[in-house]
């Protein structure tokens, strides 16, 4: 049994096989109307999202599956005090694939050690949401034609975004990439995937102007400034707004550039840009539900051998040092740990920290 | 494409069509079992309501289609910030249908600016409610077997009721309708309403008695006491249990007459009043399921030219005076009114200012 | 027109009956893949619960129909004010049949007063559960082989666990079963469930230790100390975590055991156990759904002869001293009881008063 929990799951060979397959349905809608049919997908949002819920449910529903699941923890056991492990042993009786989402990170990680069916990581916290990145892929190679030696520039809070994070790593294995890092001094990326950047020899850059970075640009994957990642409505308020692309910006930028957005936006780009050719993000969502419609496919009806695991994982007398992390929260879980020289990478949540 | 944002957007002769297409459901249920096969409804509740969503649904499954959303505006992207365009152009991606119920009044009118599919008001604020119409339409025409020459009472709250008033709005249209208007002084229809009454030609007659009312009545439309509209309590507890129907007033009235409801009812209309049948507000609730069959059905499948806009709009620098207009949640928003004289009407809520 | 209120709604033969045809869907899936096209099961959850209401709908889906309703009141017009009758009365229409769950006891009794369609409980408060019970006994009848000539331990919460109180009355009809009641002083088996015990002639032995019960039995079936059944955090801590089953306590029971949990467990059984082939209880929601099917197959498509109601039923001027029973919350409902000597007991909520 296969599951994604990140898109590393996935080498770049079944990258290009997804997105190809993605295209085929695109092309030949009807030949896939009934692949589902008779099986169930089960989405368990215990966080709430509508767009990533409704285009999962919708993807099945495209291929003539039926959906069940919950849309806010308030509706489900977890209310009850369930675990995350008991929840999803249970649920996985009822249904053929399951999408789930968690506000703390490494969920997905827990769930697949008790899951009789495949699972999809839908966005565990600030940590993963691959399918985000599955989506941002297709649109990048259906609307540019190629997904390397591209000026890939990344805008607004790229220290909490995981879509950002997400991005970064999957395109940095493509030849030719470059990045533009934009932000405030506050919402840097994270020095871990600085370190995959250099590690894959991608060129990257940090920069405090979206005007100056525009230009130089291919692509512009712009993010909201996630009101619900800060510590206070006042550090909030100091951070967001200043990156915001309006029309005057994007006149700066070249003719070909593709302006992509995860979504939902709230005013880092202005509506005006919604009617310009080169503002794709709405066609992005579109392309995620194609995206979703290949994964959910594959993953049913072309079981394959799960990847080797994670290489050497060891139980420390450590705690993860993330408060967010789901072993922080469900205690009865193990501390695991990656170990490489002096430093530990939580198994669940990826947080590093210095022995 | 064609939307429904109010039931203006429809001539007499697609009302009458309409109801024709429902009767023909109802006598040939199997014939459309599979008339939305492969199709998909989405119905966007921003605001609760069972009723309505579950007839709704229970539509779509009947034509063979399915169904995905959100029953509250907690679990959406709108708990996020997003606007009602965003939400809707992505969604519009995802269903064929859309059914959107919203707090803010001309919601609706901002979903059409940017959907790609069909838009069904199911609801905004204290607006409009086209399908509760379509509802009272077909139960008056199935159990009185006519839409003109009747005598309409309406009873309770007359003031904030939208189904009221898009009932009154709607029948006034046909030959020989008179309106019976039986409420408080404070809940009394708004001068708009009475202003449409006085154009069309049709009587009406205001009145503080339900028991002096009942004999003169073809039809009596009970309203629920909303609590939700009042700014307190107190106020509330004023106005409810004024208007009561039980079985004493209920003898007042014509063997011939016809009670509807849109329903839910608190304690406006006694139980023991249930069991007569005159009492035709529980058939009225499945008649609603038809209609919205109907009205689905001829709204995927036999897409039509929309009609002409309102006339001439003229963006001002006025504001919508309305609290509770969308264009004063959704700053974006232009300020967009119909200008007659010297009064703006607006373009999303209908709510009307002198200049 | 056929209900599942209580697990007494069905005779010996009718338990038999069931559990073969769960058993025979379990065999033969593929027969009844189709057996409800085009049929709609409404789920109410008028409070929440995954595993109920998943294991519901993934039944219905499984048999080919399709699933409308809501999972907590908030999204119900409940939340306007309108009664249980009323929602029932209207729902009806759009399905043809409901699973309903409802904090308040006796509900489910309400709602068969205007149906138009089959009812089945899927728990009123503290009062019944039957669809576990039936969960249970396919459970007990596929793992262990027979329902009779058994040593059953309940252990956790007796007083208030309604899962354990139907497996009682159920168990009890059956020959030779025995029960080991284990639990704290304050959490013992409500009186009248002695009485059905004494009634029927099973043996019965209140044991305050875990350990000491293990030897003894063939089936254990442990249950969650509920939260929101206790009047104070500080009671809830006082009695949790008192009767936890580990792998020290579980060496101690025989090979044959079984141990059941109705599930969500908090801290009741360590993990570890979970590892046991006697640990069936993930098992047990399998069955679940299975039940399930059986259940909904059954009161669709072979409507039987209502049971004779209940006795003698008088309206008195005594109101229910259940403070949870719906017909003190639901002001117009009758006050119905049976009457037995100088005991009357409450037709909704079963809560038995002195006279």
């Amino acid at each position: 049994m296969r599951h994604l929990l990140d898109t590393t799951d996935l080498s770049l060979k079944e990258i290009d096989d997804m997105i190809e397959l993605a295209n085929d349905i695109i092309a030949n809608k009807k030949k896939y109307a009934h692949i589902c049919d008779g099986k169930k997908l089960a989405t368990l949002f215990f966080e709430p999202s509508t767009r990533t819920r409704l285009s999962f449910e919708a993807a099945m529903y495209e291929l003539g599956g039926n959906v069940l699941g919950f849309s806010e923890a308030a509706s489900s056991s977890a209310a009850k005090g369930e675990t995350v492990e008991d929840t999803i042993r249970i649920v996985s009786n009822y249904a053929d694939i399951i999408a789930m989402r968690h506000p703390l990170e490494g969920a997905p990680r827990v769930a697949v050690t008790k899951t009789l069916v495949p699972i999809i990581n839908a966005g565990d916290g600030g940590h993963l949401h691959p399918t985000q990145t599955l989506t941002d892929l297709v649109t990048l190679y259906n609307e540019i034609g190629r997904l390397d030696h591209l000026k890939i520039g990344l805008c607004g809070d790229l220290k909490y975004g995981r879509t950002v994070h997400s991005l970064i790593k999957t395109m940095s294995h493509f030849e030719g990439n470059e990045f533009i890092l934009i932000s405030t001094k506050d919402l840097r990326v994270p020095g871990y995937i600085k370190s995959i950047l250099k590690a894959s020899g991608c060129k990257y850059t940090e920069l405090n102007s979206l005007s100056e970075a525009m230009p130089l640009l291919d692509v512009l994957y712009m993010t909201r400034i996630q009101r619900e990642r800060f510590n206070s409505e006042e550090e909030y308020k100091k951070q967001s707004g200043v990156f915001v692309l309006d029309t005057r910006k994007l006149s700066l930028g070249k003719k070909t550039l593709k302006i992509l957005h995860p979504l939902p936006r709230v005013d880092e780009i202005t509506t005006e840009v919604d009617n310009d050719p080169r503002a794709v993000y709405f066609k992005q969502a579109v392309y995620g539900m194609y995206a979703r419609m290949a994964l959910i496919y594959l993953m049913i009806n072309e079981p394959v051998q799960q990847k080797a695991k994670k290489p050497a994982v060891e139980n420390r007398i450590h705690k993860c040092s993330n408060p967010n992390c789901i072993t922080n929260k469900e205690l009865y879980l193990p501390n695991s740990f990656v170990n490489s020289g002096d430093m530990l990478t939580c198994l669940y949540c990826d947080n590093r920290m210095l022995i």
